[in-house]
């Protein structure tokens, strides 16, 4: 489901750097391994590698794509089905673990300009010739936004750019209202939820999200199927549920849709949208954009189409009616796991969504293929002998697009078992040639950074690691020859904040979780819309399927290596030195709004606002606001510090314990350890959660409340200040500053059990 | 005819803002008055305020824009002659003094796409109904760039972005050569005659120059007549010839063009293009550009037309045929002259041109209606007894369009005379509603920031001061309270490039020069096009002729102080602070270059730009350079010592004269301090001029080599250092560490001199 926001892993060796700098030397012992141990793993590991086969990820999926699999549809079904069959071929032990759901879709959707001139939105992606599944109409869902509420309204339009709370405010001082307008927002700038969220916190009654051109389309390159940038009728289909309070079905929050579930009516649903919301294509919203007068849009707020962008209101008026079968369909994860022989009760489970928007070849099948071929490598190695230490469970989540919903009814379902047991979450969504992006728990930054030192790349045989380092180093300036990438050991991963399956795993339940994909050198040019096919992705993205395979190398050998480690690899040092970013982040936050607020204050005083506008172009002085005070961050630095005392024992306790544990004698003791380690990132978390949505517990990363994908770290912090409440930023202060206290204990016992069992 | 770098005045006041705090305190007396002077000064000051009539401005408009008026028509001397008349109307002493110049105008102009299909372009700005003058194709020049050569060729089609040298650094990369092509740039980026000349060095045979929509056209605002922006059809004539090289006319290198001034054969003209090149709508253009393969362009090359943009070579393939009249044309400047009463050997020069691409209502006439109606002013001063000590002499210059060339060849033809008398040039060109826009040189900083001080803006009753300060404060960051703005007294003015009839006084003879305009509101949608006219001038720029007449009272006050001063006003230490940061920004630029290239030949060995290549899209790593040498800037640094030691010694002998000077009784002497003064701005040129270019005698201001009106400041060294030229970058910094200190000894000359006249 998610696109945006990928982020691409960064750093470098203090030493020259050499061939074999990025590599792991053969002679060193794997993180949580004994020299033994770590020997026999790197066989297992290797002989991993060697089996993922693109010419099974390109025949799974042209299996998976040949027809739309939506939530509900029965080819969703049928590929469940294919794949606990393929699972239970293998050797594996699966199940499909079947949730019942809200997901309402399309009875009625008009889109029409009324005045000044008629214009009837033709809400319809043609066939392309050479393209075979885009004809298949009977099957694919149309374009809408799911979890918009019905609606009939007709109103004056307003072009309201991205329609993130900036646009709002700049709409403000242009002495433009949407209050009881329709707006038009284009793609970008964040998730599309937001959009209709901000509209209608702002008062306007209906929200078309149209394909810009500019940041989707023929601005970017040739479109499909000349090349593989949108063509001027496709419309990006998405979930506009609000689901920065909380993902899943919006009929069961905070347990399991299972079957008898209790469930609230529709009438208290807090995530449907409050006004009705449909994507359009380009050549469905030129027609709206060029009828629009008033003022020219501000620079940062125009496009690429032809034309002179203006904000309204009107003349333009358009009626926008949607209307939805309010019904609940039935869902089907597919779970299969391999038991661990010494530790079945510690589990690290990979996931990928397989359902779809319409045929779903790059978003999810990409992804979703992977996750099959390294269940199949395994089955392989099984039969050669290899047994993981840990249990090894692999999800393929049906009905991810509409809001997470399998992974999240089933981590609820499942919430008290995944709380005692899952060590790691191991997610991706998609996959496209490129770079190594990995975003996750900066516990498992050190781990991942390892792994991605034995993958090689396909396109420039370079491991991974190294080609993502000249990636980092490529994109900080030239001049800068002490550039982090070059002289921090491991590279950087990003945030996670939400789009995709972790979310319930990380945000909700506190398990320590990474997102892996490949990309950077495709495009997304046919996102959530009919074209993301088989005979698109074979012609323009990961054509060989190379990158899959790369994938599956890497997600598999850092499954292998979390599954068989004596001592769960996490590490606390680069986890430590990311909370002191974040730290020193929210304080510059809040010293610089104090900054600009004074000044900004000064200046309206001044009439400075009013002196430089153009009197032919109206522009209000902003508000005046609060000069913010000082806030005290001593519980956050205190915390901060406890944090790297405690980090710092326990990396002098694994040393002192020499390469891993000394043996598996001290099994008992060290599962004892490990149950400790995991229960870290639950210190992370806070059972009534972030304020005012208290099903994200974690207090480290959430997606933003007006970001929708995009990560805010410390957000009780951090958005308490943005939104300017000082009382709260003070308190939350107070309440993260305990949690980093909670974890640096949490962290020393780990050390002292630790200590204990050699 | 310049557009481009305009630079809006920046600062201010240390204590808290008052409203009294912009403008002189009536009992502050003027730099370089005595008290009573001062007082007399400001009072005829504020008489000829209050005469520019807006009405007037509008009339001489109309009258002057009623026909197509460039170099040889016969509306341009009928202008030439009205404008006498009015002068003589007015009781001035004026004559028009003619010279004989060369100007191509075109016979023949092809431009046709003949592969993979045809197209031919039409090359026609046709008439806007609304607009009565749009129609007057018969005497309007088509459209063309002059000072291209004839040539007829066929060639495929390379799209080169603007055609800077960076986009030839990038093509390189991208494995693509010009060598045998046709480029097609777009307006914008650096002057439009670098774009011919450095796609020439490349082996280009012939360049297109079109006017994309996204800087020029619709993307801006609505298109004309329903707003100020350029149609599709809008063509931006102007002149090609290669002016950083030498302005004026060709064929009279360094002397005036006068019937009997020795010629040069067109064969050794230096300042013509090496390949033919034509200005194109982009109606005409997008055939052409659609017609491209090859790669997409680079993000930042693409522009607003509704196509992805390519690079080609070809398939497009281009025909392109000019063959010009390579006649000789008389050209007119009106001068008149009010002479000085005490020092009629002290000029103080005042300027703009009237000639025009077609009927020129923006560019000129704004501008020239200004100079005219401070000559009627003036006029109804001396009827009142107003007696300027200094002379006063009004230019209104022909041929600015084609080069420069009336201003030039007067400059040249009465150099001896202008090197001994010329005080300051004050120069305009346009002019438009807004904000107030000098640059100049930078020993008159702080007189016009005294000027500006006392000039009320149209729109919002402050100062333009002021306002130009509340400017600069809004577009530096919000939380930085100690902006330069708010901290120095003076606000910066910019420095001079080219592009108007400032370039031979200042970059030639060494004669301090100012440049005003107002604008920043308006727009430049109609820059060289027949549209440039009084209905649209009338509709959407300064439709009241507010700021017609704050340009008129501004530069009208500057006059008036300068020819009344009994010291000139110029002040060093502005000018001192300004040459410390040109010196601290070339030693930065060498630094910069250096820490670059090691890091980036680094890049190159690692194979860094190979591995973060997408294969699909080929990118050759950049060639290795030799790493810049540390060079000796010592030199500069002690004439820049020297030069502040001199300039505070010279602050310090004014502040003991007292406010002014002691009284006219020392008129000699004080003759003897001004002559010194006026040798300041003469010591920072050298007889030899810039390398490569002796015409180009300024050692701190120069138009760029590559850039064409942009400025480079300590023109020799910047320049030779971007060029990687380190032996010469060496010579000129001893070489301008030199002229520094001979500018130190001229001040300190005229400190001592003026400490004996008190």
């Amino acid at each position: 489901m998610e696109k945006l926001g990928i982020y691409f892993l960064c750093a470098t060796l203090l030493a020259p750097v050499t061939p074999a700098a990025d590599t792991a030397p053969e002679s060193a012992s794997i993180a949580g391994y004994t020299a033994t141990a770590s020997k026999t793993e790197q066989e297992w590991e290797t002989k991993f590698r060697a089996l993922p086969d693109p010419a099974n990820l390109r025949a799974y999926m042209q299996r998976l794509t040949a027809r739309p699999h939506h939530v509900g549809s029965p080819y969703d079904k049928d590929n469940a089905e294919w794949i606990l069959s393929r699972f239970r071929e293998w050797g594996l032990d699966a199940k499909i673990e079947s949730y019942d759901v809200l997901f309402p879709t399309p009875k009625e959707r008009v889109v029409e300009l009324v005045a000044p001139t008629r214009f009837t939105a033709k809400l319809q992606e043609p066939t392309v010739a050479v393209d075979p599944t885009s004809s298949q109409h009977d099957e694919q869902l149309p374009g809408f936004n799911t979890y918009s509420i019905d609606g009939d309204v007709t109103a004056p339009l307003v072009y309201v750019n991205f329609g993130v709370p900036d646009d709002y405010e700049m709409l403000e001082r242009m002495g433009i209202s949407v209050k009881g307008a329709i707006v038009i927002a284009r793609y970008g700038g964040s998730w599309r939820g937001i959009k209709p969220k901000v509209a209608a916190e702002h008062g306007a009654v209906g929200c078309l999200i149209y394909s810009d051109p500019h940041e989707d389309g023929y601005f970017r390159g040739l479109d499909y199927p000349d090349g593989p940038y949108r063509p001027k009728d496709g419309v990006q289909r998405g979930s506009v549920m609000d689901m920065p309070v909380r993902p899943g079905d919006p009929l069961t929050p905070n347990v399991g849709a299972t079957k008898d579930a209790p469930r609230i009516p529709l009438s208290q649903v807090e995530t449907l949208t409050k006004i009705p919301v449909l994507p359009i294509s380009y050549a469905d919203a030129q027609p709206l954009l060029e009828a629009l007068g008033g003022r020219v849009a501000p620079e940062a707020w125009r496009g690429a189409l032809p034309m002179t962008y203006r904000v309204g209101p009107g003349p333009a008026r358009v009626h926008l009616k949607v209307a939805f079968h309010w019904d609940q369909k039935p869902l089907y994860n597919v779970i299969a796991r391999i038991p661990g022989a010494t530790s079945p009760d510690e589990w690290i489970i990979r996931g990928n969504h397989h359902d779809a928007w319409v045929n779903g070849a790059d978003d999810p099948v990409s992804g979703a293929s992977a996750v099959l071929e390294e269940a199949r490598a395994f089955s392989v190695l099984l039969h050669q002998g290899w047994r993981p230490a840990r249990t090894i469970i692999f999800c393929l989540w049906d009905g991810e697009e509409e809001g997470l919903l399998g992974s999240t009814e089933w981590a609820e379902d499942h919430a008290d078992e995944l709380r005692q047991k899952a060590a790691v979450y191991i997610n991706s969504d998609n996959n496209n040639r490129g770079f190594l992006a990995v975003s996750g728990s900066h516990t498992l930054e050190k781990f991942i950074n390892g792994v991605a030192r034995e993958i090689p790349d396909p396109e420039t045989k370079l491991t991974v690691w190294k080609r993502l380092q000249f990636y980092r180093l490529a994109n900080s300036p030239a001049g800068s020859s002490a550039a982090e990438p070059r002289s921090r050991p491991d590279l950087r991963i990003g945030a996670l904040g939400s789009g995709s399956d972790y979310t319930a795993f990380l945000d909700h339940l506190g398990i320590a979780s990474v997102d892996i994909r490949f990309g950077g050198e495709g495009d997304d040019g046919a996102y959530h819309s009919i074209y993301d096919d088989f005979y698109r992705y074979t012609h323009f993205e990961d054509t060989d399927f190379a990158y899959g395979r790369a994938l599956a190398q890497t997600a598999g050998t850092a499954v292998m290596r979390l599954a068989d480690a004596a001592l769960l690899p996490y590490d606390f040092d680069d986890f430590t030195d990311t909370i002191r970013h974040y730290v020193d982040e929210v304080q510059k936050l809040a010293r610089d709004m104090r900054d600009q607020t004074i000044e900004r204050n000064r200046r309206i005083d001044e009439g400075l606002f009013a002196a430089v506008t153009d009197p032919r172009e109206k522009l209000l002085p902003p508000a005046k606001e609060t000069v913010p005070p000082y806030l005290n961050f001593a519980p956050l630095e205190n915390g901060l510090s406890a944090l790297q005392r405690a980090s710092e024992e326990y990396t002098r306790t694994v040393a002192k314990a020499g390469p891993g544990v000394s043996s598996r004698d001290t099994a008992a003791q060290l599962r004892a350890v490990n149950a400790k380690l995991i229960a870290v990132e639950q210190s992370l978390t806070l059972k009534d959660g972030l304020p005012n949505r208290p099903w994200f517990e974690h207090q480290i990363y959430a997606p933003g409340f007006y970001t929708g994908y995009g990560v805010k770290t410390l957000p009780a912090v951090r958005e308490s200040i943005e939104q300017r409440q000082w009382k709260l930023a003070d308190e939350q202060i107070v309440r993260v500053g305990k949690v980093l206290e909670n974890a640096g204990e949490a962290i020393q016992s780990a050390a002292q059990a630790l200590n204990q069992a050699n």
